[in-house]
């Protein structure tokens, strides 16, 4: 798809040269905004609009009106389509011969109207693609950067010049957001409606904003990830240079998918992207308010060191709701030492609280906000401060603030996040501290979600590069052979004997399991295989074979297996009468161990899954999984476990001996490498998954593979 | 305690005639600030100054001083008392002989600063109780009151008037508070602030104003609950009448108590608050954010009929968000009749959505808001509309607010939540709506979960009346005999058969256990209860009898028996060997149920806390527990089991026949009777508690009773 390289769209955020293709002198036509927008927003490069009554409009708001992009004698870097959708792809073309390198197609009217209107946008990606242009769009609101400066955008005006990057899959949520953050003081470095994606997506922006020195942050409002493997491996480069906090859209239509197995009965829609955002370092916002409370954050202030924070209030209750938030988001309260509270001891009155949060009490005054500021600041033990205020009687609101900015600028490398709490007398204040790029909030908690989304981005700047997938010995061949053979039988599920081949031949540990299709095979091979077995009924279409009755265990003798081969079949034809294939898997039966569940599944988006957790008759309803995605580095597999509550019991408790949790991870880094060598595996389930004490491994029961 | 009825505070919120104490011409004093806002208030009863400097002053503010409550002519409601701690007790004295009825003590410098405080606090408490009188505080902001007027607090303004009464145990968030809802148009009935509640506390104030006519719901912002089963009892009726929305801070010091059983282990200081605030129909914020907005909600908006709402945008992104959080929040979106979407489609253009979020797109006009909250109103299927709006270049912000306004004047028994995106352009049309009463908020999750907050609130005024505690047949004699020997030994545990019987005499099912103390008896005991049996070691310094090897299954002959009683006494004394008793359990042994854990833990503010869940090795992993407050009705007890996730295994799955819930739910109710009528049991656990197939009971296999 992908026919130039990106370099950086650098050209389509900082043009020298723009042209406005439909640029109108009708105020209600969005020609006239786009227009209008470039030439307020005081580009300095070379700007032409084009209309065919270019002889009667003459110029625009001052700039010249050509009839068409050919009668330019000049290169065009943007090109910014206000015409109708009909007219676009011959328009392309006009483009595409002029050389001109990016189109930001405002126009609707495309694949979100329908049938007709997809096709007309494959029609023009295709023009585009044949003449190397790069499409933002269509049906967007446009492209604004404010550095360069340029507004290529219909919207109502510009937002103010800032420190992070907007992207938005939503035209009309940028026009609320832009509007509502001229009035917060929230400025944006670019501003860019995405639309409906047709070319360049969320991840080429991300590429490209991560290496625009005018930009801390980016900030993107999703509802749907174009290219869900290439996202992640962008945002892991880019994430150890600056943060990228996402909110998710479309949480609530989550997996309506028809999935067979375990894994997939747990994997929700939104699984995927948690499991996505946490591979790529990207933060997740729950919701719009903590999105641009953090843009606040990332705008104004460094990242810290560590998680250790100091609260100073001059109100008990805001304090502790503070603090409340603080556990919850994973901020620690940094602990004083003896000379930190020796000083404080020396200038705050005795009935103020000298632990953390420090109760600077209601008589608290600048200077007193000022002196504990800079102590924490310069303590190494802290790594950021989080400043309460509430007007009381003695509040020196103002000189508090100037206080604030003043030590701030003193020390620039640790974040400070101010909750002033109030509005007509404290508003000055407030508006004062954000001028001065001060973050603020109204409330206690929004204040610390913020600072604790600094502290998370320091964790995911500074986390281990982990990009080795461990080449375990396997062997591929067999499990091509197997796989072919199904497929060419068109099945879509492998028989039980199958897919433990296929385990076996990842180096996944499974009991010896032959395959009978009589009750005397069953009985020679029970034999073979030594005494106790088990013997489950096998067919491509019995998925749940418990359910049927259809797995027998502790058989012990050779007239036995023979009998209950029968019983086997009797019970499986019963139920599924019309199954071409009905056989027997008889299998060595293994002692009991610590059940736990292991599987996979292909997400269309993203790639496979891989799953471990809680097994047994407990492992749907209590939902004791975690989630990582194939191919998984050794971290990765060591981490997933850790997420289970199960793993605390595996760890062994009581007096209990640990079980074989390396085995575990083991088995997952060969899962993850199966399903990433066979995308065409679209479910797996290795369940019964037994853990035995450490050293002495664990054993693959049972194992359900479907193919697409 | 108590000594006065509340006669419903109505002479403190709302008094004939109010005398400030330590009233001061000095401006800086918080003497002079509380007579200030009196006579700004606009109050129209009789006000009074005292101070000594009578003489002196003469008038401070227009106000008359006295220097003594002995000199004025008037029976006095209210003494808002400024002058410093260590005068107040003599003062309460005067107080008394005058008759005066309620004191506010503004004064700081009692409890909260040590025990020298405590004990000048309990002193003036004594002497208010002697006379009668009601105090609010000490260490407050005040008490105001905007219907009264009256303002009898020291903060920089009044309050707007407003629906909503605000408690806080936090004067100096008061204060916050007040100057942030100044700004944001919050209005308030009542603005009180508890302080040290060394007399009157939230339970006071919320039986008081759910009489008041000008208060439409409670806010209450609070650190600790007083007393617990009070609180809970006036909420269960107050919260069928108005809304008590509590936020509570402290979540975070969690539960650092010593417990020694499963129960206690699993219980969070949190916990406790979650079932009391459940119990007694209150509403818990998260933050405080969420408090405010629902603040508004409640203000302006009337209660739902039910959860069922549309949503109407112009953006679809901010709609999906919306959605998401309506999920989120147990909002269900309304399912549109054909006639409705017919109806739509008449004015609509074709690419709106016509299904619930209804996308009107950026074309949208005032008239066509207008008309779809007009059919969402009349429709009986919807219960409340959510309206959103971003400034798009055709969008009528003006009109649209004006519409609604119109409309919902028109419509006032359905709720209307409207979430305006914008700042610089649609200020005006929100503050525009926010002036006539209608919630705005700026961000879509913000509004939702304020319109979530009212569908709660319906069910909740609407919940089934449950008072009746089944008074189930029991043996409270023999239980109060075993637990007065224990106690007479100086045994804080039962011993196991000692539990079982209590058990027993409540109608617990239990299988037969006899205490042996020798091998030859418990052969004997062995025979007598029928083979096989099962051993266990017991003393009232064992806790964990399984972890030592103290537990001993299928003992199927005498003379097993009689090794297995050595066995066990000799392992045990290896690890305990100080104690005085070991001797063994003998009982029958059951067949094998899924496995539950019943349980309870006494809170010392709210009393017995009911625990059902999960059992087995996964007990203290999963935390799959659920928790009630003893005594439990019917319907709670019934509701426990629901709330956990192995109620799905026990309801019957994947053809597997259900378990007996009944006789779980039954044994819960047994349980809450007795820690009940027994709150001397600090802690109970049932664990292992089998349940078998429906219809055929449960069994309580180990039963621990830890007494204070």
């Amino acid at each position: 798809m992908k026919v130039l390289p990106l370099a950086k769209l650098d050209k389509l955020l900082h043009p020298e040269s723009v042209a406005i293709i439909g640029a109108s002198p009708d105020k209600k036509k969005v020609g006239y905004a786009a227009l209008r927008n470039m030439v307020l927003s005081g580009f300095k490069g070379r700007l032409y609009a084009i209309n065919p009554k270019a002889e009667q409009y003459g110029e625009i708001e001052g700039v010249k009106v050509y009839a068409s992009i050919n009668e330019i004698d000049d290169y065009i870097d943007l090109a910014v389509v206000c015409i109708p959708a009909r007219f676009i792809p011959s328009l392309m073309e006009e483009l595409g011969k002029k050389g001109v390198k990016y189109a930001a197609i405002i126009t609707a009217g495309f694949k979100e109207t329908g049938e007709e209107g997809a096709k007309l946008e494959k029609k023009l990606v295709e023009i585009a693609q044949k003449y190397g242009i790069r499409i933002v769009g269509p049906n967007i609101l446009g492209v604004v950067d404010t550095s360069a400066p340029m507004n290529a955008s219909f919207a109502e005006r510009s937002p103010i010049k800032g420190e992070v990057a907007f992207l938005s899959q939503s035209g009309a949520l940028l026009t609320g957001i832009l509007d509502w953050s001229c009035a917060e003081g929230i400025g944006y470095s670019s501003f860019v409606s995405l639309g409906n994606k047709a070319d360049l997506d969320e991840t080429d922006f991300i590429e490209a904003l991560a290496e625009d020195e005018h930009t801390l942050a980016i900030l993107i409002y999703l509802e749907s990830i174009s290219r869900g493997t290439e996202f992640i491996k962008v945002c892991k480069e880019v994430t150890r240079k600056k943060p990228v906090i996402v909110i998710k859209a479309g949480r609530s239509e989550a997996g309506s998918k028809a999935a067979s197995s375990h894994t997939g009965s747990m994997t929700g829609a939104d699984t995927t992207y948690d499991v996505a955002f946490e591979k790529g370092g990207v933060i997740r916002a729950e919701n719009a308010q903590e999105l641009f409370d953090m843009a606040f954050a990332f705008s104004f202030m460094p990242i810290p060191k560590g998680n250790k924070i100091v609260i100073i209030t001059n109100a008990g209750g805001p304090g502790i709701l503070a603090t409340d938030a603080a556990e919850k988001y994973d901020l620690e309260l940094a602990t004083l030492s003896a000379e930190f509270k020796n000083e404080l001891k020396s200038f705050l009155p005795p009935a103020a609280n000298f632990n953390n949060p420090i109760d600077a009490l209601g008589t608290a005054l600048a200077d007193d906000y000022g002196r504990i500021l800079e102590m924490s600041l310069i303590d190494e033990n802290v790594d950021g401060v989080i400043i309460i205020l509430t007007p009381q009687a003695m509040t020196e609101g103002k000189e508090t603030a100037a206080k604030i900015i003043e030590i701030r600028n003193k020390y620039p490398d640790k974040p400070i996040v101010t909750i002033f709490i109030g509005g007509e007398i404290l508003g000055p204040d407030i508006y004062h501290l954000k001028k001065n790029k001060i973050p603020c909030f109204p409330l206690p908690e929004r204040g610390v979600r913020a600072m604790a989304a600094l502290a998370e981005y320091n964790r995911i700047r500074n986390r281990p590069i982990d990009d080795t997938i461990p080449d375990l010995e396997r062997d591929k061949e067999t499990v091509k052979t197997i796989l072919e053979k199904v497929k060419l039988e068109k099945r879509n599920n492998l028989l039980g004997a199958e897919a433990i081949e296929v385990a076996k031949a990842y180096g996944i540990y499974a009991p010896i399991t032959k395959l009978a299709h009589s009750a005397e095979q069953a009985a020679t091979l029970a034999e073979e295989i030594g005494f106790p077995v088990v013997m489950k009924i096998t067919s491509p279409d019995i998925v749940h074979k418990t359910d049927i009755g259809g797995v027998r265990l502790n058989i012990k003798s050779k007239e036995e297996a023979a009998t209950i081969y029968e019983e086997i079949i009797k019970v499986a034809r019963k139920h599924y009468p019309n199954t071409k294939l009905l056989a027997v898997d008889v299998q060595k039966m293994e002692k009991v161990g610590k059940e736990l569940i292991v599987g996979s599944m292909k997400d269309s988006q993203f790639g496979s899954l891989v799953m471990v957790g809680l097994g047994g008759i407990y492992t749907n309803f209590l939902k004791d999984v975690a989630f990582g995605l194939a191919p998984l580095t050794e971290s990765e597999a060591a981490k997933l476990l850790k997420r289970t509550k199960v793993y605390t019991l595996l760890k062994g408790v009581r007096g209990e001996p640990p079980s074989d949790i390396d085995a575990v991870n083991d088995t997952l880094l060969r899962v993850s490498l199966l399903v990433h060598d066979f995308p065409q595996i679209k479910e797996l389930d290795i369940n019964p998954f037994f853990v035995y004490e450490d050293g002495k491994g664990v054993s693959a029961l049972d194992v359900k593979i479907t193919i697409e």
